[in-house]
């Protein structure tokens, strides 16, 4: 598959809302870089850590908002290196939770590190799979200058029957789920190759 | 002024989004502070400090969830004890803060402190006057239970004249802007009054 | 019952954002009715129909704002006798739809008729059970200063089963979630008591 | 300019969600246009007319939802020919208006019309110029799969002082608006290109 191989492999950073260890959010990340090794060629899902980001409060900022704590500026480095973006979203009281935002905030201070690149979210959990925290992440968007893929959206309706869709580590367990989280990745590529101009 | 000494005096909790130093949104909860201390007999604003809260993660939670890290078990009293809010709320990147939203989701875990009592948000900043993260705000507001008043709405547009409403340490000295946080304030302690039904 | 006949009857005007024959939200609509005859005695449910409003195009008002057509006129008049509203709001697109959009704005012209009254909102459909147009509908509310419940919130889910919840004229005919919206109105019953202070 | 000939004019439909005849909205529409005639040479704007379009009633729909009123038809028509959208929204009572609902509505039953083009909105008036409008016109085109740009956002802050932005025919007379909303529209022309893949 010559073909295949010429095409770049597109780096995918992919951002968990919830940083609890068993987090359902942290799974799916897993469950789509699993996906990606096995059967995307096109795609690599980096895991982004963001529990290690202070609180955003621009007096840690230093060398006149250019410089900033460690944590945040490896964190900005790999933002900034990814093609492409994958949110696991969890709602939290009808939004994104908090150390989400947070990360968003820290690496778009100064050169914002999301512009211009395609975005996808995912979601678990709540009475709508998590929904809501999608539309307000998506406003979010249109400040960092991120093009979020409208379809396929991907909500696991995960409260009523969490057992169905995760283990009690957070790992998606669920077939059809992985199916669909597919499709939400090759519509990422996609929609990334088309704004990269080629495909 | 007898009849006034017998009203109770309103606990309002007074949370600014934004935790650095300097911060307008600090300024403003101190202002309305002031305010009510000069002007409104029947409300005490209770600054809250959310910088020393952890990041939400339930991993820390204690006790099947009924306990909490002792910044946070402090942070919830304040908030149960409150008879009301008053959100001082920066738009970051068009939606709330990072510590406000780790805040708000902190103090609705198990217990939800928040339940059934009113609040109001004031802004700054922003091309809109830091409106948007009020929407936010609300759309939360609708789980946790808060009832927000409608109007008025106050959305200070200082992004491009800091210096006409703030100085450097973020203090409102911006006299029309005060008298309209007064009037926030009044519909706000009204508002509580209609609810306890104690007017 | 001497104390309950005393209690006033509460008018509610309901409002379902569909207009076609059999819709489900009409048929939240009547159901609604049903309901209050029956067991609520303290709530009269008023259907409003907003199918013979014109498209809202200020060149129809009179009098420098202060005439309508007929048709506003009498929906005007409607909703100011009203103490609280229902609104039954199918989601259309991930919002509300434009025959409920455009009879909300032809209340609000001039003097808002809406103003400081309470409000339920009622969904049903698409994958959120309609929920999507609620938030919209809410942020709405707060320029025309409509006090919505927090909770309960009811979102029908009737997109996958329809033949469960509805029969082919609309009509409710789910027990359970007739219950439900039994709660809905008992929560705005007892909200628009405790705004009016008569309790 | 042999080049720039090659390039295909593509077609912008231009939609305000005004009807009154002085609208600014429409005179956006209108200046869109003139600017496109004048300087924009890869771009046409089609200004289509939404007033004559009945309120959605899927009772009006024929054939098995396939067939619609004769005003329907042809507004869809125009929809699926168009490369590109420019909305002129503006902001009723915290949302976009009831007519721009119901066209968004009627071009997306059946076949979406919408589907995978690229739209920009302008909006004036109001204390954000009009802004609330656009975040609920763009979550509403998330489901109707429209990519819309994300900077630069046009905001005309015309409430306060009209005269200096509009005439009384509702023509934008203001030339820095008008510099702004060309770059608005040389965003939508590089987009739709990117995206069309033929730059």
């Amino acid at each position: 598959m010559s073909a295949a191989a010429a095409k770049p492999v597109l780096r995918v950073a992919g951002i968990s809302g919830s940083i609890r260890e068993a987090s359902w959010h942290r799974g799916l990340i897993r469950a789509a870089a699993e996906i990606c090794e096995d059967s995307i060629p096109g795609l690599r899902v980096d895991d982004l850590d963001i529990s290690e980001l202070p609180m955003l409060n621009t007096d840690l900022e230093t060398d006149g908002g250019r410089g900033f704590p460690p944590a945040v500026e490896a964190f900005r480095a790999k933002v900034r290196d990814a093609d492409c973006f994958l949110f696991a979203s969890p709602e939290y009281n009808y939004s994104i939770t908090g150390p989400l935002k947070n990360a968003l905030d820290w690496a778009s201070r100064g050169v914002n590190c999301w512009a211009d690149k395609p975005g996808a979210i995912v979601c678990a959990g709540g009475n709508f799979g998590g929904g809501r925290s999608s539309y307000h992440l998506r406003q979010v968007g249109v400040f960092l200058d991120i093009h979020f893929i409208n379809k396929p959206e991907l909500f696991v309706f995960s409260f009523y029957e969490p057992d169905k869709f995760f283990d009690g580590e957070g790992n998606l367990i669920h077939a059809e789920t992985r199916e669909r989280l597919k499709k939400v990745l090759l519509a990422l590529e996609a929609f990334t190759l088309r704004l990269q101009k080629k495909d």
